[in-house]
């Protein structure tokens, strides 16, 4: 058995809505996902989409997701943005978050970004040990602010 | 004399980018914007342009912007990030920099966004008091990480 590392496609929203459902309910905030599968597809796969995603697949099972978009930096130009890096539960352990960063690294390499940048809670050690492997520049010290309509 | 608040367009590019550089020696680091002009047209201002800009206009010079594009939350959709907001310094404390973030919220009602988002370094009390006048959410202690090419 092995896994096979691809562009998500319009086919597995579904999967990659109950992904995202299920972070939801490991961090005991499933209420706060007001996203819909519909507006999922409209985001993402028609015209001008706002983002794109690779997936993870296990045994023809969409097993994990890196959810990824342009931003810009006035200093920079433009960068790729890695908003979400999920596995599913069953399945951690086995490389796979790895092999969903190196794809989204090719990713940004591949549509000519300055970079690729994302985010880390101060206190995850484990996950701040890891992302030191690849070599990325750490910028701390930031309150994400939100105005919620 | 009035301020006039109104989109960035293609011929606002140069003064866009003396802004940015002014911040940058502001803060002592010109030699860390590797952004060009060019790739500023190319970026914003052709088919597909990954960010927009609402500027500040005052005796017929530009004298503010702010920079925004689309974010895609997982959780919540499609939002509009407020990347920079910039008043020319000799155009402070003349309550620039609220209409440029008043009309960025506008801009994010208008196209559907489930909300507007913007970092603020965990240190500077007065912006972060200024933002509470506007009903936010503080999501705190976050690391940008950022692997560059």
């Amino acid at each position: 058995m092995s896994v096979i590392i691809r562009k998500a496609t319009r086919e597995d929203v579904p999967a990659l809505f109950d992904l995202i459902n299920e972070l939801a309910i490991f961090e005991k905030a499933p209420e706060q996902v007001t996203n819909t599968i519909e507006k999922m597809y409209e985001d993402g796969f028609e015209e001008n989409p706002i983002f794109g995603c690779i997936v993870s697949e296990w045994e023809g099972e969409v097993v994990g997701m890196a959810l990824h978009y342009n931003r810009y930096s006035t200093w920079k130009g433009r960068r790729l943005y890695l908003e979400d890096l999920i596995v599913s539960e069953k399945m951690r352990g086995k490389g796979l978050g790895e092999k969903l960063l190196e794809a989204t690294i090719q990713e940004a390499r591949d549509t000519n970004c300055t970079g690729l940048m994302w985010q880390v809670l101060d206190w995850n050690e484990p996950a701040i040990n890891f992302y030191k492997k690849f070599g990325v520049r750490l910028d701390e010290g930031w309150i994400n602010v939100h105005l919620d309509f």
